[in-house]
């Protein structure tokens, strides 16, 4: 198996000590691997191929615990309206048209993007065409837990979403048969729950069985906005955490995102249940509201990071998630030492592996691990001095200064290049088809500006 | 003189009517525009340098308001502490032990990150060493309002900075002698207050009378933090803003920056008297808190966008504040109409110029206006799909968007490359001084994780 060694770099290892090593190396072979920090000359072999990482930084990739593959061709379709609008008027109509072309293509250019910001691997939150994403995250050399969006109830639902709880189940299972564990062992399949909205007691008792039988996990939206725990007050007599511990769904298995609107009895139910929980900062501010993020890291609640979708944050890149990470519970409780930098990396490392029930494979550079690993190179205008560098990668750093990336002992990206994906094509394809797509929806926006059509200067 | 054509891009102009050109182009000649929009075939000559802009964005340059050039070499020396630690453990030590090359260094670095993130006009709040920063600002190619730090009292202030309040106005008027209108009138100079811990009545009140003999602003740290209010109402028997009031300095050249915490009586009084507003919402989220920019922008009071300082936020970086400014409103107030994207273009352009009293000549694209421009590239995976390109400028575009930037008609940068400036050079220096700088101060930063020491791989 080939050897991959890339040394002298700043290592940031996030194993249980968070060591660093201030010149290290990490010796990969194969897919995964198998020294970290000072390594013996012995263990290198003389074919290995040699990386110099000297004054670069080097990291566990980034996870990023909640993403909406099918969404990415629709950046921009729903910013500044109410949510009900953004839903309804925008979303639905946008979501419903895909076919499972657009979903591929949809795919690829968020694959393309979370390479580009640093991220090895993500959660789906589950979208419509299950295939299409899974060509492409097969294709992109990623690491992915996928779901499929499952509703089997709600108000103004389109029609060709309409199905029976059953049929919801039954399709999951066919899609777990078909997809967990391919490309290498780099996807798994999850069962997922849309929202307290969509999903009946019935679906969510039946999702949990399914779940435990099939040894994965389960993805939900939870307490995202205050509509929802009014809504469930007054259908289930309960705001959703307390009831979905009623019907005994909280679990180690369970991951539950946004989680904004928490009362302190349903933080004492995650910490009780061991609940894995997706906070998403963007999504937060631009829509939802402020999560008590540092409350549940006080009760040992593995919180992680995800970027949600392209309309409604609208950045898929974990840098800024992160950056956002650290300062919107500051400004919440007017404390500056709230959620440190160091803390914000676990969150996007190790944190997110837990909360992917993958943490023995990945989220920390550790002999025996999946290679999944980024090279950073702070030499930019924008991060420059150095001065603590931790602080600067979280403050400072931005996608550009994600220099290459490795998930599985392959290479994705080299020198902002990616290789596994080609970039240009997908950009063009994904404009093309995001075009048609909205026109096809029939979703038009107002503009902002008065717009004059001028013919082109010869 | 040299005319420039820039042909057939999408022309944001921010003008009056806020005129959109779909294929547009801006015609320069010397340092100020002479058309915009469709221009008459016979106005372009023979030998203007003509630039292809079809598929990318024109958009007036940015207009940073509050900006800290003496810090740029603190970036990360000032994470996650509480604001006293920051001030009197970090900041002051630092600030104090610099000198005029290190001021020049440091400025050199920042004007660096301005300009590779679209700024082409700043205001400084205040450094030490104004010489330095004339010189950096003057190389660089960018127009600034310069300032002096001015304190003449207050608890814990390092001795060097110990002054009367003769000697801090006097300093400031030699160097409104020496600075105001120089590099081709792109630099001029400003009077300015520090904060109202460390400025005397009588230096606020003559600070009044000089800035309108001279005809400039005043640049002021106001209502900041909650103890600045403890302190107003404690030493002056009324909040800062209305004790700024009752002394008569509250005024159409006053330039009131963060001010996080005002009554609804003092965004009246900002009203009245056409106060100027520059809004930071990095350092907000980080340490301050949430100004109320929405109500502001309802009363008309004209609020702009700074990025305060390296250390406390720490990117030097309009397009993250553009975004930050989108974001935190929405999130505190839980209304996503709040402060739209086109609103924020405004504040980033047109209000920003209209703060640094320069409306007259920036802020827009319009002929007879100073050539101060970018041009953006929304041609990249964070960015597409178009469907809304103003949303996308401020919810999903970056500093790496932005290839080219313009200010008095002088290119500053072509595709990502800064022409003023060497910037490997700059890069390189400002680490070795930042790191001196440090050392001389004796600053020392706790180790977020165990640092193990390793002899590099040979």
């Amino acid at each position: 198996m080939q050897q991959i060694l890339i040394k002298n770099g700043l290592v940031i290892t996030m194993n249980s000590q968070r060591q660093v090593f201030d010149v290290g190396s990490v010796l990969i072979e194969g897919e995964r691997i198998l020294a970290v920090g000072r390594i013996a000359p012995e263990m290198i072999r003389e074919d290995a191929e040699v990386v110099d990482a000297r004054g670069k930084i080097i990291l566990p990739g980034l996870i990023n615990t909640h993403v909406h593959l099918s969404q990415q061709l629709a950046r921009g379709i729903g910013d500044d309206v109410d949510l009900l609008t953004w839903l309804r008027q925008r979303i639905w109509p946008y979501e419903s048209n895909m076919d499972l072309e657009d979903s591929y293509v949809s795919s690829l250019a968020c694959c393309l993007e979370l390479i580009k910001s640093g991220v090895t691997t993500f959660a789906e939150a589950g979208g419509q065409e299950v295939d299409g994403m899974g060509r492409a995250v097969t294709e992109s050399g990623l690491r992915a837990n996928l779901a499929r969006s499952t509703m089997d109830c709600g108000i103004g639902l389109p029609t060709r979403w309409q199905e029976s709880t059953q049929v919801a189940l039954a399709k999951q299972e066919e899609l777990f048969a078909r997809w967990h564990g391919q490309a290498e062992g780099r996807i798994r399949f999850w069962f997922s729950l849309r929202t307290i909205f969509n999903n009946s007691d019935e679906l969510i008792t039946r999702t949990k069985v399914l779940a435990d039988q099939y040894r994965v996990g389960i993805h939900m939206h939870v307490a995202e906005v205050l509509e929802e725990i009014q809504f469930a007050r007054e259908s289930r007599g309960l705001p959703t955490v307390e009831h979905l511990a009623k019907l005994g769904v909280l679990d180690s298995n369970f991951l539950a995102v946004h989680t904004v609107w928490l009362t302190d009895k349903e933080i004492d139910l995650f910490a009780l249940h061991d609940v894995k929980v997706s906070h998403n900062p963007g999504a937060a501010m631009k829509v939802l509201g402020f999560a008590r993020v540092p409350e549940m890291l006080d009760r040992g609640i593995p919180v992680s990071i995800g970027t949600d979708g392209a309309p409604c944050n609208n950045r898929m890149d974990m840098m800024s998630e992160m950056y956002l990470t650290s300062l919107i519970h500051k400004g919440r409780t007017l404390n500056p030492q709230v959620v440190p930098a160091e803390k914000v990396l676990e969150m996007a490392t190790i944190n997110g592996a837990r909360c992917l029930l993958w943490e023995d494979e990945i989220g920390s550079l550790e002999p025996g691990k999946k290679a999944d690993l980024i090279i950073i190179n702070p030499q930019s205008p924008s991060s420059l001095p150095l001065h603590d560098p931790i602080a600067n990668l979280v403050y400072a750093m931005n996608s550009s200064n994600i220099e290459s990336s490795m998930c599985n002992g392959q290479w994705l990206m080299r020198d902002r290049q990616v290789l596994t994906l080609c970039e240009e094509e997908i950009l063009q394809l994904a404009q093309e088809r995001a075009t048609a797509l909205i026109k096809k929806a029939g979703i038009t926006l107002p503009s902002r500006f008065p717009v004059l059509t001028n013919p082109p200067v010869a």
